[in-house]
Formats: C-alpha cells, sequence, structure tokens
C-alpha cells in the first residue's frame, strides 16, 4: 500500500498516542491492571487501531523500550569509533547517554518498577542489556585508554564499574521524586574527579 | 505482664515470622494484592496474633523499614565518630553499609519496587532518606578530610556524589537476576581508584 507523507505522519502520531497512553497506565496502575481497552480509551481511538500498530499489551509494552534500546545502541556504537582521548570520547558519551535518560524518564521509571517489583506478568525483556552493553563499550575504551597510556595502568574492570556508578547514580537522581539535587553540569564535574581522584599523588609518595 | 526469656525468644520468632511472610508476599504479588489473611496463613498464625504484635498492614509493611533504617543511622553516627584517616573510615563505613545491605536484599528490593513503581496504597516510608543521610554524613567526612589536607581542596558535594554513586552502583549490582559480577572486594578496588583517580597527574604537568 503506497503511503504519502501526511499519512506517514498522521500515522505516527496515532502509535505515538497509544504508545503514551500505555506508558502512563503502565507506570500509574502497573502493567498487569492496565487493559487495552484502557489504553484505547486514553489514547482516543479504537481498538482495532491498536491491533493495526501492535499484537497485543506485550507488544506495546516492548516497543516502548525497544526504541531506546535501539538509539542507546547506536549512541555506544558512535561513540567507540569517535575520534579525541579516552576522556573526551568517555566524557561526550556520558553526555549524550544522560541526555537520552532525562529524555525517557518515564520509560526508565517503568523499567525500574518492573526489574525490581512483582513481575505483574509482564514479557521478558532484558533490561540487563543496558547494563552489560555499556559494560563493554567502556571497558573497551579503558582499556584502549591503558594501552595509549592516556589512563594508569589500572584495572579495566574496575575502573569501568567506578565510570558507569558515576552515571548511574546521576541518572537514577534524575527519577526522585523531588527535585534532582543533580544535573548534567554535576555529572561532569564527577567525571572530573573520577579522572583525578581524590588524593593528591605527590603527597603520598613524601 | 511478667515474661520470662522463653516466652520473649518465641515472641521474637512469631514476629520476625510475620515479617517474613509479609517481606515474601509483597516482594512477589506486592503490596496491594497481599491481604493479612495471606500474611498470617503463610506465617501459620492466627489473626489475633498478627494484631498482637501490629496495628495492620501499613504497619506490618512499615516495620520491614524501620529497622534496617535504625541501624544504619547507627552505622553512620558510628562512623562519624571515628578515628583513623578519613580515607580508612569512609571505607570501613562503605563496607559495613553494603554488609547490611546484602544482609537485607528482599526489603532493598522491596524498596525500589515501591520507591519506583505505581504506588499501590503503601504508607509513605521517607526511602529518600538513606541518600539523604549518606550525602550529610560522607559529606562531612570529606570536608573534615580537605580541611585535614588528607584530600585535594576539591569540591566535597561532587566528592559526595562520586563516593555514594560507587556504592549505590555495587549495592544495585546484588539486586540483579542473575549473579552479581561485584562483590565487597571490587567495591573496595573501586574506592581505590576513587581516591587515587584513573590518570597519571605528573603526566598532566609536562
Amino acid at each position: 500500500m503506497a503511503r504519502n507523507k501526511v499519512a506517514d505522519v498522521t500515522e505516527s502520531t496515532v502509535k505515538q498516542r497509544l504508545l503514551r497512553a500505555a506508558l502512563d497506565l503502565f507506570t500509574e496502575r502497573g502493567y498487569a491492571a492496565t487493559s487495552v481497552r484502557e489504553i484505547v480509551d486514553a489514547a482516543g481511538v479504537t481498538k482495532p487501531v491498536l491491533y493495526y500498530y501492535f499484537k497485543n499489551k506485550e507488544d506495546i509494552y516492548l516497543e516502548l523500550f525497544r526504541e531506546p534500546f535501539v538509539n542507546f545502541s547506536k549512541v555506544l556504537e558512535d561513540a567507540y569509533n569517535e575520534k579525541g582521548s579516552v576522556r573526551e570520547r568517555i566524557v561526550r558519551l556520558f553526555d549524550l547517554i544522560f541526555e537520552l535518560f532525562v529524555s525517557r524518564l518515564k520509560e526508565a521509571r517503568l523499567m525500574y518498577s518492573i526489574y525490581y517489583g512483582p513481575p505483574q506478568g509482564a514479557p521478558f525483556f532484558d533490561f540487563d542489556s543496558f547494563h552489560l552493553k555499556m559494560r563493554e563499550v567502556i571497558g573497551l575504551i579503558v582499556r584502549k585508554g591503558i594501552e595509549k597510556g592516556e589512563l594508569r595502568a589500572v584495572d579495566a574492570d574496575i575502573a569501568t564499574w567506578l565510570l558507569n556508578g558515576s552515571l548511574n547514580f546521576v541518572m537514577e537522581e534524575q527519577l526522585c521524586h523531588r527535585s534532582p539535587m543533580i544535573d548534567r553540569s554535576g555529572l561532569l564535574r564527577i567525571l572530573d574527579l573520577v579522572f583525578e581522584g581524590l588524593t593528591d599523588k605527590k603527597r603520598k609518595k613524601r
């Protein structure tokens, strides 16, 4: 079926509206407690419209994470291929991941709630893959940094935990139920400390 | 009513059994979906026994977090008053907090699920207070370290984020649905990197 631009725009709007409605309901009431009927009502469409875009409730749920994961993987791949010092590459990458996270706070909240909460019958999405992929790519960049002498000869795995933990903590702060106490600029300052350390190395040698 | 030691032991066992049963049900089915009837059945006691120890379901739920929070506050207070270098004090404190966390993984999982999930009608417990209290005490210790010249003249607030984020990431890893990839000894190695940094400071000066 041939589609013109206007039709495509409308389609994507309806699909987005369904995703948005499902996301709101899943986060507010929980996945199990939300019905397809409630999703279509909230989106202001009919059931056949939902079934045109999605197979079922499971499919909408999975779609909520598929796209962020694709974007996330893309950002990581680009970062891996970027030029610049290892430190610059890590800072730029963390900045992008943070931005991506902030643009998807509701999805992140749902992810946490499903990951830590009762299973609720939601289909399996491999949330760990965010963490594992991050670990892999940052690990490679850190190893490169050590190889090139840009980083000290530290344990690359431990350094990766430290870096990713710094990012993770600042991201989670954005999910809290009050105003976050740290933002993007705070993250960049934390990273400076990660690279430079809390102690003065010269002092230790005396 | 006078109680002898045997009675006290029995009492504490029954109370613990009720708490344990409630914790299991809240984490597996959710707070809202769990009834007082199910809790007493799972604990193998009658309703009047439950109401001897607890006012209602809300009260059991809150009790699950009250005791860990008291222990946590105690550990923090002791740490603040300890002797030793600032670095030693922070490492010892993080080690204790980590141990406490690992001994309460199920409570931690429930806390995450309630904090990030749909409210489920659970009464308010100020989970943020763990984070805020940690922030306060570590902040004070870091400031002391800077004052005494044990730490560089860094931004104490940013250094606190870095330290607490490192601990947080390793704690959360213990909640994952596979074998954790890092443990206590990894945490201590991360802390070494936090103090010493990923880069060689001498190199930068050239």
